[in-house]
């Protein structure tokens, strides 16, 4: 299981730039009430939770007739339709595509050079394309998928409805349309259940399948972790006590970047999947906290400078790995060199996870408050359980705040002069509106 | 040529969260201050800018030798000595593994999982390993020396001194008396030049030639931004004003995040090399900017929500690319869907230049303060042209704080409780410091 070791935020550990007890404990009403209200399922998108108990049937079915068929499987999607499925495949099978068929493409943008390069890599006879989009009306996803349709189209004798799979809203959007139209393989991504809390639906886990990783042990993670987060009672809660932490360092302490440094090359994206999740959850009304996707040791000698003796305005998250399942030892050779020699004879796990504890200890002695997640293994189960604990995490602080963490209304106006420029019905005078500022631009340039 | 504009950052276009041009005004003396600084080499370590007029003919000789040879080309090296590298392998070759030889590899962690599957992947028999360390004593770097010294000892009739290359000092370190003991091949970091503002020297021109991009490319790109950022005035130097406007936003806008959003996928390790240039450069004495790695448009689905309605705390630093190189159009398809066919008969170049477009408006409409680099196209004469201009700007910034951009005093403490942990000599009391802590530290745990 995983564990939250918070020490490095406590007063009594680091001094004054922690946080008393006195403070957390007059929180342990209001976590309550949220308690309350994610178990009464105050906003339908809590939904999300629900996810643990789902049956991967068809999941596993359609994965298997992928594998059967496929040397590519193409991901079509953006934010969290991309971030989650990456983050599996990452932590789960690094260097997937130098060894592994399916080889895995996950293309989250409309960058043309990108979607070049995987066409020119993948033979679309034998290609599955898995289009993800909940509302089915996603510019760049619906960009490229329009691009692979065409491009598939051309291929000689394939039933172009076997080759996509569109995982999207049960009965609503585009996407869904075309499914009925075209009698396409689909999956429902559940209703209420947001793009950047659907790592553990359809959207991640038949990514998961298809690279041979059980979905039901992602689910069997995220039981237990649920388990372990579902008291009322704040200092028994490890989720709520994560919220709650860096909810006061927030408001007590000015410190509005979370720093998630993983020690682990294979988590990168899991911490940019946590980015999404709680910058677009959090970030909203003028308010919000920044999150920074980090890995350790790597970011010591390329962020650690500023976070240790630059402005006091960031909190540490630490993800340590207490068993990295395989090894190295470090050899006696160059006995004669003493910035060496000293190495010898440990091995590169106890290397990397002295880096990690010396590093949480050089914080908390500048006063730098952080904390620690310790996972066992980097595994499907633990995997299940580090998703949940976070959406769990980040939806109880949304509510503390009192904010919808549900929402991303701030991205409206983007999206609208995007159309108006693409010529979108409806949208004439933005395009005008991006005409007429171009003007205005010219000056300041050099 | 790289173009900047800054529109977007000033009080006339954007409205009172902008900067006047008289705060600007302000600063032109002291930017002829310490554009004379820079001028006369006030710190030795502004030795990078002489970089742009180095000889490459022994690194192409060398990168010759190994285009013969290596199927595959592994580089240890970790934070400068290994983002460069990332950097440009990525932007200039991206997908190099699936389709080109030798592969490429950068090892820049400690973590066994990652090193297990190098090896795995690798022939040694057919693999140079390029060990890059300035001082020849990184922790890190030398531990996977120490491991690949020993794997490549294993292999039979293979002459191990032709295996490594060591980039390194060119007179000191562990690593330069283990070249001259062992009779390695070598290149050499010039002195004065810093980790993070090494990409340009043999630490990123070396895996530059050896994927096949001509490394006088990038000088040339260096030497003609050098050439357009050496007027002592202000507003004719984009590199001085560039640091200036973001200086200003901190100073007087309070706005201490600078994110740098990069539109095209091949760039986002180059905004990690740069997050790494900006942070340890500046983030000192308890004051310094956060810099933030972005890519667009992916992470207007994953962070846009959080910078344009959240904490009025960052700029945003686009990236623009106007010439793609290749396009893709979008087809004629799913014409009665309103919500797909505004699509066709547009490139997905143009949609992810209207994205960048939108995305810039929206946030200055918003008051949220930017500025975007226009990129003509992204080839080697272009990424010198980038690198430089920002590791001259930050140079710039730094002086201007009146801080040295070229230290990180900072990451001691930690090097030196990790050597306690690991048993160096002289370190014995940093091992029992956190051996003592670790007791402190057991009661807050869940």
């Amino acid at each position: 299981m995983i564990e939250l070791n918070f020490s490095h935020m406590m007063e009594e550990v680091i001094g004054s730039r922690g946080l008393s007890e006195r403070i957390i404990e007059d929180l342990r009403d209001r976590a309550k009430e949220v308690h309350k209200q994610i178990g009464d399922r105050l906003l339908p998108e809590l939904a999300f939770i629900d996810l643990i108990s789902q049956d991967t049937s068809e999941i596993k079915r359609i994965a298997r007739e992928i594998r059967r068929g496929a040397e590519s499987f193409l991901i079509l999607g953006i934010g969290g339709s991309a971030l989650g499925p990456r983050a599996i495949l990452e932590a789960l099978s690094p260097f997937h595509n130098l060894q592994k068929i399916p080889k895995i493409f996950i293309y989250d943008n409309v960058d043309p050079r990108t979607l070049k390069q995987i066409l020119a890599l993948t033979d679309l006879k034998t290609t599955s394309v898995n289009v993800i989009s909940k509302s089915g009306s996603t510019a760049e996803t619906a960009a490229a998928f329009m691009i692979l349709w065409d491009e598939m189209k051309k291929v000689p004798c394939s039933d172009i409805s076997k080759r996509f799979i569109a995982t999207t809203d049960p009965e609503k959007g585009n996407l869904r349309k075309i499914v009925n139209e075209e009698g396409l393989k689909s999956l429902a991504i559940p209703q209420g259940v947001g793009g950047r809390y659907s790592v553990l639906s359809p959207v991640g886990l038949l990514l998961s399948e298809v690279i041979g990783i059980d979905a039901d042990e992602l689910l069997m993670g995220a039981r237990d972790i649920q388990k372990k987060c579902s008291d009322q009672e704040l200092w028994k809660n490890p989720a709520y006590l994560f919220g709650t932490l860096l909810y006061l360092m927030d408001r007590e302490k000015h410190r509005t970047i979370d720093v998630m440094m993983a020690y682990a090359d294979g988590l990168k994206p899991f911490t940019e999947w946590f980015c999404q999740l709680w910058a677009e959850s959090l970030g909203k009304q003028g308010r919000g906290l920044t999150p920074y996707p980090s890995i350790g040791s790597t970011d010591q000698h390329s962020q650690l400078q500023l976070w240790i003796d630059g402005t006091q305005d960031k909190v540490l998250i630490f993800i340590r790995v207490n068993d990295y399942s395989v090894d190295i030892q470090l050899p006696d050779i160059f006995q004669n060199m003493e910035g060496l020699s000293y190495l010898s004879g440990h091995t590169l796990s106890e290397l990397i996870k002295a880096e990690e504890e010396a590093t949480e200890l050089a914080l908390a002695k500048a006063g730098r408050p952080n904390m620690t997640i310790t996972v066992p293994q980097i595994d499907a189960y633990h995997m299940g359980q580090l998703f949940h604990f976070l959406e769990l995490a980040t939806a109880f602080t949304g509510l503390l705040y009192e904010i919808n963490p549900f929402n991303q209304p701030g991205v409206e106006e983007g999206k609208n002069l995007t159309y108006g420029m693409m010529g979108k019905k409806g949208f004439e005078e933005k395009r005008k509106e991006v005409e007429d500022h171009r003007e205005k631009k010219a000056r300041w340039r050099i």
